[in-house]
């Protein structure tokens, strides 16, 4: 009884994500990424769909993103690994994060995610295998499917959380892509390196790339 | 002993709802839904109202919709199930997110909700039987008693969770609609067409209706 | 042992807060409201003070109400029950919101509310027993220690919550004016009037009176 | 057993935090304290980066800061002890919040935080143990190194928590400045006085000096 009650702390106090499948083989596929590519919204948000309308009339979004997850790409990009987003979604908050962050690349207006991906790994000349994709719905059921190391949400369906390899005990738009940038940088022994860095005052100093946007109103893929 | 700690877990993780009432009852009502109605405020959204004052001094609302709820208007069209809203507010946030997700009514400015829905039965040809519609207050008791599934939310007062035939476990704003419209897919036999459109990147690209959108501070039904 | 798990159970489901006093006295109390005043911040909001620049580089605040508490207005019109707000804040939002509603007092940038009390008190005929306030931080407790019935929240620091009555189930920002509104009307033997409203599509038909605006920048009193 | 479960209920029921080391320690450090300086995202507020483009297409940052802290800021100025703000973001809405609080320091764009934090120190001729410093992030950790009394939240990364002497009960953006403020004034012996100007109607009436404002885009320390 008593090891009961302390079982039931631990859990509690831990907040310990029994769903989450074999973490061994989740560190073996983290070995290979070399990029980070995640859905907006339900990822980096928290799935609310903020709108107004201006003086003008025109319908505005406000996008509510997280700060670890911003310094967690500038961390990605210290160390060299790519970032990117693929969205069904269309924001200019959107696009302005992405440059701020430094990140590689940001397809808009893309409901449907395969063609944009394997466009990333041609334009890279990098494997599927060697890609995290975040994303937590149906529409991104077809990309989980191909990305070597597949990732989601608590609050995602069921049906998506079965199609990938790790489920965040990070809530949608608390520190998602932060938790999986964490993984990578460990499972590639490069979290003695950020520390070093962090301990220096040292963090995002790494020059930004230019940002590849396509919009998919404009450009089908 | 041993099983009550069981029981414990098992409440607490799959965070079980035991005010739904006969489960079986709900599936049966849920066959006959061809028409999926809907408030705004603490239901489409978590009940906040978020106010502020532009640069002319005029005051502007922001609605805080959910990604879910979103995807869930896409599939619901998909498969040909008609979606509306009857609300007693009244923005333009809202109009814009009705077009975007491609819904059939909108219905602003109705405190007292039994009209709006009548007329949509009567220009759909439809039957109160064949209509959820889901409400979170006092407001919408009247149509809740019509409705042929009635649907609310935990945080609504006891007198409207009373009123309803089930009560979602996803919290207001949260993918409340997302819920009832898996529900209705699933009883009419509908989920495994759209689990395969979810695979093949095919969700939301039917045709969007044009939204029949009326005001009740100009035309009163 | 089964006898502690299951009282377990029952707090966890019915959330029930013990630290609120002796209700049999709070009704007593409630029997004699004939006005509900509150503070802004940290009772209709969350507490969240959100701003941003606009085009103009002028600095705007969104103030997040509640959909509940907006209802509450309209229910306590109906019942003839006076409402008003005494703040040491100042929005635009605020003032749109108490019209909106229908409210009857509003004095913004009044950190200090004793004055602003009195006044109502004054303006009404009103006598102190006569009037609820709620309250949830310091600057609140001159007026929490005066009215007849004194209500704040479970987020308050301890000293506020010492000087309350009545500390409300409702979180901060989300119903507190309601639940409070709904012990006044049950003391005061209106809620099955309200409920009869309800069923009938009847809620907030009475007409609104013209909101008594008081800028404490501008006059002190 | 049956002390097991009290001891859970008391857990449960007054949120004790047993990550925070020796309380005693930390009222002895805090009884030096003469400024307390904070970093902003994730301290000051929830975390969350909200963004969205205004109708000229200039993309503008919602800052969710919270009431608690507001007051905080008033009281430490009444007791004399000073306030700052160090932080890596850039927003209007924190130069306006801090001039309204009557803060006395404001560092923004300074993603390597040390420099700014000696450079207060020179210009208040304060040692480093007289300041607390509340950080919650990798970018934090040289100052909360140097800091007399260095805090932060439950939500940092384990490294930060590590790093820090106090981790506040408060999660970030809900009060953290004002559960460290109501430490360090307490330590120092003022919180009868504070509660003696509470009685009586007067916090925040002390008056506010000139916000030293530096952006270190312009200026590099």
């Amino acid at each position: 009884m008593q090891k009961d009650i302390n079982m039931f702390f631990i859990l509690l106090l831990y907040n310990i994500d029994m769903t989450n499948k074999y973490f061994d083989d989740i560190m073996l596929k983290a070995k290979n990424i070399k990029i980070i590519l995640t859905d907006v919204d339900g990822v980096l948000t928290d799935g609310s769909m903020n709108f107004f309308a201006d003086a003008d009339n025109k319908v505005t979004e406000i996008k509510k993103f997280c700060a670890y997850d911003g310094i967690a790409c500038h961390i990605l990009r210290d160390c060299a690994i790519k970032t990117g987003i693929i969205t069904g979604g269309n924001a200019p908050a959107t696009v302005f994060r992405a440059k701020l962050l430094g990140m590689n690349f940001l397809y808009q207006n893309f409901l449907s995610k395969r063609n944009p991906f394997e466009d990333i790994l041609r334009r890279t000349g990098l494997q599927a295998q060697q890609a995290v994709y975040i994303g937590d719905d149906f529409i991104d059921l077809p990309v989980l499917r191909r990305a070597g190391l597949a990732c989601s949400v608590k609050t995602a369906p069921q049906e998506v959380k079965d199609a990938a390899h790790y489920i965040t005990q990070a809530a949608a738009g608390e520190g998602v892509l932060r938790e999986v940038a964490e993984i990578v940088l460990k499972a590639r022994g490069l979290w003695n390196d950020v520390m070093q860095r962090a301990e220096n005052g040292k963090i995002g100093c790494s020059p930004k790339p230019e940002l590849l946007f396509i919009d998919g109103k404009i450009q089908n893929l």
